[in-house]
């Protein structure tokens, strides 16, 4: 089977992330495409020698890429709505399928772009154009095929929810939030475009083509950005219940389709109230499904490089001369699966026990015998619910990280202790942090 | 174009609702997939003379639906992996693709059902065995085709999230949780499989053999249900920070997998922490993704029935004899994008105003003249940041949904009021609820 060559336009932090990921996970991403996807040609109308192509050939020309005889299909990173939509549409002209990040190309000219594909029956892809990793695009066109969409929600500006988010927990106003996050490389030196929220509704313009079948109508959504919120906004609002957040608004409706960008009051308990920082989530309601939440990075090089190649997995699949590979192809060499003694976990410990002295101290012994560490504990616990009829009193921990086996050990040895009344009980504690 | 014909095995909820979203988003789900998705055939051991066949012809036979040369792909949603094991097979030894909501079938038989379908070339899809409506199978496939995944968990069992967020909001006991999640028809009246981790274990082998290609494990799943948590238990949780709740989990490591469900105590901030009733939620670490986490109805008959719809939209596409249709394929009749004036939405009104009797009385006037009602307020809001230096006071209302247009009208009256001594600032609430 022939590799898919790609040729990339742009060499800017995802362009650099689609190179990395592509050469990381080659061997997966082939077994996911049924065919190796090779980065063969890298134009940027500026040279970055630092970057390693791994191999691809570099221009300084971009316009190079579409018509180049080594690349099957263009991958357009260069952004904004001027010359890189001549090299989508010039790519598509010749044939060839485009994956694109470019949420304002899409936006504002995605009809003609889709008309210009559909013609020369090649895929135009742009899963990165909204909310970078988050698989938002294809969960519209494939996972939720079978809904009518009535409404959609989305902290889609990574910027603005940032700020929003400083300003909520630290009560900085606008301009210290906004200078923080330009000083953190998540706001440009000009803001306009996010803090105004164009951004949000390029992407909100796109979601609704899909979602309600509008065509591609950036001009139609109604805007407003964050610039005039005031920290006495937030604390207000979070009086009365609610936390600020900047969303796209689109629904349905008997007249016809409402797509509004602005900041919005959203109830506290709500999911949506706790996306913070630069993440972004779509909230998507079907007629069949209800509501779904999609939550993940809405930016960066990596994340959103992974929508990028997921597209190119999706154009390798379908342009295979064979059947495409099964979507979850056989193991070549399944990994061990390991029995639960491997595992590491923190652990919660409730220690029934006499309400004497010494017995905690003779518990953190044994655990400390064993190298466990407390990471908190609850020493002669208030009693609660049934337990305030009992002559005895619960110890609780929440231990560090420790391997089960060694857990097992030391809960045996604490139940053997005579000042230990009861079962010990024992669950298990995750962070679910990233790392 | 000839319609895809399919026949459905079993006549349960998820079956009824397979029907329905066919019937109701016939013409949506024809545009998406390509041609017309009919079902022909409808069979099960019971007959239900008040279910609408929507024109399918029933039959008590299930052995019927597989080799039938009417029926073109076969759903299977009779469950369990005894008879449903041998139509699943016969369906793919016939070259019929085949769609299951069976995730015992395929937690238990998946290595050897795969190994038909590839053999004979045809499809087998279960989007709706893990996660009901949220499309995490085709999400791991393909949205995140490009990531190595490094861990994932997910609360992916609703009755025993729905028990544990009873005793967690009402300090209800393991029995009285249980009791009321059966009267409400979220648990089964023998609750083993979900309380006990079995069925939440049958979807983490799946999980882990399309995330880590561990082949379909689920002999190698560690599993413990939730029926020995307490309500102290979950009350001391809450003391040191977190929320217990039922997870499923599964980890690359050095030396092979983890695989493991169990009660787990979660950060209460969380996002995990707040996936609250019968919802679903899993999130998953890619290493170019980063955290992404997927959230919506676990179960039910319509959101199981997208999932099933969506695997058939997909073989629809697939086993056309032409090019598939665009994934977004150009409106036929693209509807109105209205003007934000035609929006409704509940309105934060902050007004400075002078600090003097009669002023909220006058604005809630101004308000009632229009027929906007107060959902909440503060009045006299305690002055908070910089306005602690200020003459004036600010009033805080939080009105009930009014239309764009009146609440326009409405500011401008107050902002003219002479009590007024600052812009009115308004920031449009969502609620963002199911309805």
């Amino acid at each position: 089977m022939q590799p898919l060559r790609v040729g990339v336009c742009g060499l800017g932090t995802v362009a650099q992330g689609v190179l990395e990921v592509l050469a990381r996970n080659a061997d997966l991403i082939e077994r996911r495409a049924g065919r190796r996807i090779v980065v063969t040609r890298v134009a940027s109308r500026r040279a970055r020698t630092e970057v390693d192509l791994r191999g691809a050939t570099f221009s300084l020309d971009v316009a190079d890429i579409p018509g180049h005889p080594d690349v099957d299909v263009v991958v357009e990173l260069i952004g904004g709505d001027g010359l890189a939509v001549e090299l989508i549409s010039s790519a598509l002209e010749c044939g060839k399928p485009v994956v694109t990040a470019n949420k304002a190309a899409i936006a504002r000219h995605g009809d003609r772009l889709r008309e210009t594909a559909q013609r020369q029956g090649v895929a135009l892809n742009f899963e990165a154009a909204v909310a970078g990793g988050i698989p938002i695009i294809a969960s519209l066109t494939q996972g939720l095929a079978a809904n009518r969409i009535d409404w959609l929600a989305g902290i889609i500006n990574g910027t603005s929810n940032f700020i929003l988010t400083g300003m909520s927990d630290g009560g900085a106003d606008f301009a210290s939030a906004l200078a923080e996050a330009q000083r953190l490389g998540y706001a440009e030196a000009d803001p306009t475009f996010d803090v105004e929220g164009i951004d949000a509704a390029h992407k909100l313009a796109i979601l609704c083509a899909l979602a309600f079948d509008t065509g591609f109508r950036f001009d139609a959504v109604y805007t407003e950005g964050i610039s005039r919120i005031t920290p006495e906004d937030i604390e207000y609002a979070r009086r009365l219940g609610y936390r600020i957040k900047h969303l796209g608004i689109a629904r349905r409706t008997v007249a016809g389709v409402e797509a509004r960008v602005h900041p919005t009051l959203v109830p506290d308990t709500h999911l949506v109230a706790n996306v913070n920082g630069v993440m972004n989530a779509v909230l998507v309601h079907g007629d069949a499904t209800g509501s779904t939440l999609f939550y993940g990075a809405g930016a960066g090089g990596l994340p959103t490089a992974s929508a990028v190649v997921a597209d190119l997995v999706e154009i390798a699949r379908a342009t295979r001369c064979a059947a495409p590979p099964p979507a979850y192809p056989a193991p070549l060499e399944a990994p061990a699966m390991l029995p639960i003694e491997a595992a590491t976990s923190a652990h919660y410990l409730r220690i029934p026990s006499l309400d004497r002295p010494g017995v905690f101290a003779r518990v953190a012994t044994l655990l400390s015998e064993r190298d466990i560490s407390i990471e908190s504990a609850l020493q002669r616990a208030q009693a609660i619910h049934a337990e305030s009829q009992n002559a005895w009193v619960p110890i609780v921990i929440v231990t560090q990280p420790v391997a089960e086996r060694v857990i097992q050990e030391a809960v045996a040895a604490v139940q053997a202790l005579p000042d230990v009344v009861g079962e010990v009980v024992r669950i298990r504690v995750e962070d679910l942090a990233d790392a």
